[in-house]
């Protein structure tokens, strides 16, 4: 059965994961207000998804439904942090301790899903040894594969300006860090063996902009 | 001329959209750094998106290229620029100023690029009247509807915790702003005329954890 959970796991596409992550927060929330039952109805409509494709989604790895009366929430949740992989603790670090880095470390959101910074660094001598957070330390980006390696960390944060990231990255790979999250608002190149995901500000304003004025140039034809 | 250009631009999806902005923030990069010229095999390798498809989405909007050359930087990032709507300032507002909502105020990456936060609100009191930015006065959720129009907003920007996303995002339609960035954990519903970008860093954080025990599995079956 295990292995045949895992053999499934492989063929999910990224979209799928992205999907049980939203209906995972959604989940969360509910369990959160106290609810037990949730119709694939009512998380579709919670997530503007459709039902069919939610019912898909779940039914992926196995049933977890009780025909004509929904989903047992509290199992449910558990079994999607298990497919998830956030059913552990993550160590993290943070490169680039300016505005948006020291908010990243701050952010309950990331602790009380398992991911912990445990250290970070920026090339600033005025923020080295400081902690903007107690308990996690700042170092010189000179020092990455050292602390990275004593502190056993997972995953890379990066949060420098966009001229450095590439190097910064760089440094990560070479201290063995094979998954990089991104916030710096350019593309870093990575070895096939690297996992990266980007969360770019400005692209998303790009696109909601693009699509605003698509709107006003759409009135002014109808006109 | 413009009548076509209009006319194309209708049928461009939305990952293409997504690309161009890539190509213009690594175009405005190379720029800064005193260069001219780009060939579409370099812009490709930054981007990290096959050159083939580079050539095919900047040929989507005309001509720029000259064929053995490359580009030429200063008028292509313009003309992407226009074509993303973002050759002009966007007044934002922003709902929740905890950590998060702080970082995005001082995010220069936004001022710089034409979107400039306007106004701010929160539910503290403490907070109320205060400027965490010089210029950007915190109000009272309350005062949403008021404000908005006062400051003339044209973008709402939501970093309020998931519970109350949902309710503030009524707000701001109700004030008449159609295009909203979300950074909270849960999506939120709107109306077909609202346009809604969500950047959600744990969903990001999720797809990565599972990619990363994918890994670990495929190790583990190599063994």
């Amino acid at each position: 059965m295990e292995r045949l959970l895992m053999a499934k796991k492989k063929k999910v596409p990224k979209i799928t994961i992205n999907r049980l992550s939203l209906y995972y927060r959604q989940l969360e929330m509910l369990e959160a207000e106290g609810e037990n039952i949730i119709s694939s109805e009512r998380l579709a409509s919670m997530t503007q998804i459709n039902p069919a494709q939610v019912r898909k989604d779940l039914g992926y790895f196995g049933e977890f439904g009780i025909r004509g009366v929904g989903y047992e929430i509290g199992p449910l949740k558990e079994q999607l942090k298990r497919i998830l992989c956030v059913n552990r603790i993550w160590r993290m670090s943070l490169v680039g301790v300016g505005n948006l880095g020291s908010a990243l470390l701050r952010h309950q959101g990331f602790y009380i899903r398992g991911f912990h910074f445990v250290v970070a660094f920026d090339s600033d001598p005025e923020k080295i040894g400081m902690e903007v957070v107690p308990g996690i330390r700042i170092y010189h980006v000179d020092r990455i594969n050292e602390e990275i390696k004593k502190f056993d960390v997972q995953i890379g944060v990066i949060a420098t300006p966009a001229d450095v990231s590439q190097y910064v990255a760089d440094l990560l790979i070479e201290a063995d860090v094979n998954a990089i999250l991104n916030f710096s608002p350019v593309h870093i190149q990575v070895p096939d063996c690297c996992l990266v995901e980007n969360v770019d500000f400005t692209v998303k304003l790009d696109i909601l902009t693009y699509k605003v004025s698509q709107q006003i140039y759409g009135k002014r034809d109808r006109r």
